[in-house]
């Protein structure tokens, strides 16, 4: 069973079950790239579905849209973001056109449901039409880019959450690892004594810090450029449009929206997402090298550094009994390659952008949004499946700070540098305690000695 | 209902329908990042199932598999060769583990599905177990490996068919513009004549070079190391069991695979992935540029340049009426922005692995796969919505070179760089044309001129 | 003529008129790499010279290091701080040992000057020794990330001038364009009126954005870690030491530098420079945008789109005279690349930094400094050599206005969509203009579109 | 003492004993980027006087240049091949233009070097001119193409000398350390065995495989389009002269250089480029591979892995007494990040390039020049500062293996994947080893358990 709907190619045939129309087919047809629809972003359908609803309450506030329309348009749009029909965003995440087939995809799913409550078939444009009533005062290029913004604050919050779940299990263990003494290490060579609860409390810190970042750029995406219309200037909606569209977006979405100062800047720039993916990708970086650390403090278990055992959560080898291997860590590493890609990505389409409109935000959002879900899905996997069960091998670590060479460097100040390089130099050779070769050539007294090599104090932990 | 598994973690109830058992599980609680899962990857679980038959054979023809068990396997792998239990294989495409949860849900699925064949009940792996038997001889790290060259040189093939069609569609536009004379342009300023079939051809010459890159760098992932097991040293896999698997997996797959002479190395290095992939990223490139060069040449249609028309494929706008986009090329330009980020995480991939093995290779596969399967996806989408159907603006462009200042490039043997310089100054100052100039001046006659100006000359035809 | 030092490897010759010692020595025969010296990195040199600066002055304030060699120490450091001695600096600017070399070349260059100026020869170092008197109460791990932090915001600040000059350059032409109407574009088809100012003024804004987030994110490298020593645990530094020091340097710099909360972090940690750079990288981006639009906007003579000229700062072609090319914003392009390129460097060195200490900041530091420099000398040249002369097409931009099928999005409000798309397909087929059409079949009045069609309406300038 | 000269622009005072003119000025002044000249770039200045060179003598077979002109032009270019006026070559090296102002410095450097053969002053351009002799039957758009491929040959054959040099001192390491037992590592945890000079054997392997691409994508750039003139239709060129220019060029150049099939691709395509930059990021990670994995294995002295220990090239700390970083490697690392950022600003200048030709080719040679010269010193470093110097330490690591649970893998084929694994769990919970408890379970006696567990056998030396 199939309705006839017409564009300016021609008719075709649509499935009487279809919310979408012509528009959407021409689209799917266009675009069979990725077979990943548009229905697997939830957060951009919500928040198309907001913008068409603030566009109908404006658009009613103006007089420009009678209240029945406006009602079954405003009803419909709530459906969605209640999460109904988002299987009917069926348009391919990557697609041509600047999102014109994402935006022609939402109103023909909006204009069809609304004519549905108005007691209409679908289809029966003449009674409420996708373009003229839907999309009324709107572009695309000021509805998709809007849409986008307040999907990527949602997304940017899911992530911000799972951050700080992991920054707690990074505190937790700090604490936990409080007093446990150990080498720390620098070009991976033993430097000099430190606390395990130290090197964990600085995951805390990092985590944290890219959490504030990452919050801040969020910031920039608060600013919308909805009235703009097609290139900023505004062209087609009614005075007073723009404010009056922010501030019911505001209220739907609950979000501290503003609108752009300079529209036709705001329509062609997409420096905020090239922004935020920056940040996306620094927290990559240091997720990526947080996770290289646990992998090689994990190392072992008896020819590694071994100084702490991450969980098992699975069988390492299909040949190798017993084998655990670090996949929480490691799956969070390929993650990060990911997310680092997409910012390549995300700099290339942003590049590519040509005077008043960048065509290839679909690319942007869809790499952008990949990269937060995934980071936000590494966050919780890492804290839950392995930072929160990890175990340290504290005497293994103590007597490694004992047998050290590193404890020279707490003679430094004493001897010289010069005097402390030939006592390191000849227990390296020696393969004999500082300690020892300290006493035997009587440059300090015992007391003297164990007051200074204290490891509490070298590891400056406030005695 | 459920069955009981059991695993060094612990027991775990499983679903009595599933073919997969507690490793997958495991593996599906551990990674649930994309939502994505293997079986969506149809070369790769292909691959693994033609990698396990060929092991089945040659541990039946060496004797350590009896007839029963090896003909239940392959029985079993046959299935999924032939498309069944694809949905059996739910572990995310990104995983830890350098594929370990990949070769271990396969072989859960065919030890489960031979035991079915057997006529036991799922799960009963005291009569055919996962690993005993359907793994026998092998490791991840050459199970894997193996069977990710054998999806990546069926996905190869499929992108050059792909590239050939787009291809042939260049070619065919390139004979049928074979006359229209237009302006060469380099640094998008007019520099001299050429033909639009000459442009067009330059797109057909330089796919068939990428393609033929594509080829020769296949060639490199026909290299396997079935029979490294753990780390290319061999360990557990009798005497003779690679030459034995690679003949069979050869056979099976049809594909000239051979062993590497250095299976250590070929266990740990993924060059030819990065080479690969680097070729891919030289596609995209290519790929972006002409479609870049489509949408400039297209651009219009009253305050563009206007040469070409590149069908509609559909309505452009949302707001502007009649508006036509150059959709087509704009999503083949996203999809090489995509693939451009996608060499960077499997150079990072690539770079991290560490040792013996790469526990990264699972997001190298899932990259190289994407690339190769949307970069296949745009040349047809090209050839057959875009290029098939250009139309050129002939006149108005010989209008353009016959106007053209480049023209006085063809006087610049005849009367010197500084004169010729000096015409060119006087027509770009004046508006008017260097033939007119260069008769006014008495530095050529009409009938030296005709003949240095004829425009088929200027494009070097042949006359 | 030579003196000889001693390192742990054993004795070598130093020409006499060194200042650089033997471990600069070594340095310089292990790192033969790109054959740039520090000594191009002024910004360094100086930030070096200045912590050590503070060093002494901190070490004499807390007693550490007597007055007559505080004061040697801290007269060479204002000697290389006003610019002498910089040819000593002679390791290459791509290093192994996390900066070792830099500061092992500035501690042997500050002695041997400080030596002098005690009347001492050059490596007398008993009299003053670089490690155990320069380098006192310091480690690398501290000093060198200080000093990049300093050399990090003079660089940022002199880009930042650079980007208010181009800036103050598009705004200049933003009014001088101010009522030039044009077509605006998307995805490069016409679009709907705007003028040349409004585009210009983009420009101005976008840039204008950068800068404000530059500022932002060099905030961020304020916090310096002086006091770490090796891994941050302060070992070896005195008691308030970093505190006196970070004030010290404050004083010097004359920068608001604070002290990091959490020192072992701060030691370890590089995600501000990657931060910088992806604000780089997003400067990169709009800057090529923006020159990639400037190339389009003048492309021509003839046959290009020819709405600006680009003043002729060269002559464009050995061979095609009277070509001029858009030489300068071709430059700018190529810097962006290399920016982008280098963020990608910068990401890799980041994400591989391990446990305590990046072991990778020298290439971070040249990579940064190329990316600031670049940019900087981009941005004079665009705004000098490009910008201030651009001159525009205003009558052919005009009719362009006139001519479009844009025109009938003005329209859309009253006709509806579908009335508005068969006037613009019919005018589009035709090639006769919408408001001829419309008058036609009478959808208006002569006046009403008179009205509707102003151009300085549709630009909406506010009338 | 200056000279005046003239352009399209104007007049300009030229130093009178510069050898480069008016056009080199403005592009000194339009290009202030980054300080370095093309000087800089032996190899390209060669390059270029060599196709000049071959220009003038086909030129003169041509009957197109005077004998006297020609001698003299010739003359000019033998001397800058042979090494002389380099200085002369002042443009930056990152240059708008496409390469016209390194064409027209090297044109006016040679006719005025020329000019002085003929006993005139330099700029007495009547006599001979840099465009209308020196740059005769050329175009910038071809000249300067094939120089940098010859410039590119000669770069790449210098890297793989420094390749093999590194390839054999691997390949030394790999048969002195042929029989030294240790633990092959997957995943960072225990393996099986292995020798460590198969592991070194498998860094001259993969670093061979290297050496053979890059010699193959070297070939592709043999491929050269002069003739070809401004966009490939070869206006302005006599008939002939490809094919003449090109017998010249290989001739004073030693390659064996082919002329492009299709010289309008050739002009526009730089996907040579592309793919050969794709190779050097192929070699850069496989660098960076050996390099991390060389750091990790000397990781300690005491607290890291220890297995090997790398040759102290200077000290590594200035505060750490004694300490020895692995700097070598860590500067390898450095360049190999440094190449694949470069790899990534040659794609986008690769994307970037329009129609008929690629303007941003002066920062693809920049780039692909650096990642040439700074792989070969990384290479020859590598080798020669650590390769050749390392040392194992043999007892350890046997001791590690006999120690290791690893072993029990090797049992895995007799008792079964269950049973190993229980006892591998067993060893691991107990600390105690897996062959007593196997004697202990009574599961194999002491001659069977010795027989599968002699390291020679694990590591598969062949016995």
């Amino acid at each position: 069973m199939t309705r006839s709907e017409h564009d300016l190619i021609g008719d075709r045939d649509i499935p009487v079950d279809a919310y979408w129309g012509v528009h959407t087919l021409r689209a799917v047809e266009n675009f069979p790239i990725t077979g990943t629809t548009l229905s697997s972003n939830t957060h951009l359908v919500t928040g198309l579905a907001m913008v068409k609803q603030a566009a109908a309450q404006s658009n009613q506030e103006l007089g420009l849209l009678d209240d029945v329309r406006a009602g079954a348009i405003i009803a419909a749009c709530k459906e969605i973001i209640a999460g109904k029909l988002h299987d009917q965003f069926v348009v391919d995440v990557i697609q041509g056109g600047a999102g014109t087939s994402s935006n022609m995809n939402v109103n023909e799913v909006i204009a069809n449901r609304a004519l549905e409550i108005l007691g209409h078939k679908k289809g029966e444009y003449q009674f409420l039409h996708p373009n003229d009533h839907v999309n009324l005062s709107q572009s695309t290029n000021d509805v998709y880019p809007t849409a986008v913004n307040v999907a990527t604050i949602f997304g940017a919050k899911s992530l911000v959450v799972a951050m700080e779940h992991l920054c707690d299990a990074f505190a937790a263990k700090a604490v936990e690892f409080r007093t446990v003494v150990k080498m720390g290490r620098t070009q991976l060579q033993d430097a000099v004594p430190m606390t395990l609860g130290q090197e964990f409390n600085t995951y805390a810190v990092t985590m944290g810090e890219d959490r504030a970042r990452l919050a801040e750029s969020t910031l920039l995406v608060h600013e919308i450029n909805l009235g703009a219309t097609a290139i900023g200037t505004g062209l087609n909606a009614p005075v007073g449009y723009s404010a009056i569209a922010c501030r019911h977006l505001a209220e739907i979405s609950g979000l501290p929206l503003t609108t752009s100062v300079d529209l036709i800047e705001a329509t062609s720039d997409v420096g905020a997402f090239v922004h935020l993916s920056g940040v996306l990708k620094r927290v990559a970086v240091k997720l990526s090298k947080i996770c290289n650390d646990l992998r090689l403090l994990s190392s072992g278990p008896r020819a590694g550094l071994g100084e702490i055992t991450l969980p098992a959560v699975q069988a390492g080898s299909s040949i190798m009994p017993g084998k655990i291997n670090p996949v929480i860590p490691e799956v969070v590493n390929q993650v990060a390659y990911e997310v680092i890609g997409n910012d390549v990505t995300i700099t290339m389409a942003a590049e590519g952008g040509q005077l008043q409109l960048n065509a290839f935000e679909p690319i942007i959002v869809h790499s952008l949004t990949k990269s937060m879900r995934h980071l936000e899905a590494a966050c919780f996997t890492l804290a839950d499946k392995c930072i929160s069960g990890i175990t340290a091998h504290e005497d293994k670590l103590r007597a490694q700070v004992e047998h050290s060479i590193g404890l020279v460097t707490a003679l430094n100040p004493r001897l010289g540098y010069s005097t402390s390089t030939a006592i390191a130099l000849e227990a390296l050779a020696t393969g004999r305690g500082v300690a020892e070769l300290v006493l035997e050539r009587k440059l300090l007294t015992a007391e003297q000695l164990e007051e200074l090599l204290r490891p509490e104090h070298l590891a400056n932990l406030g005695d």
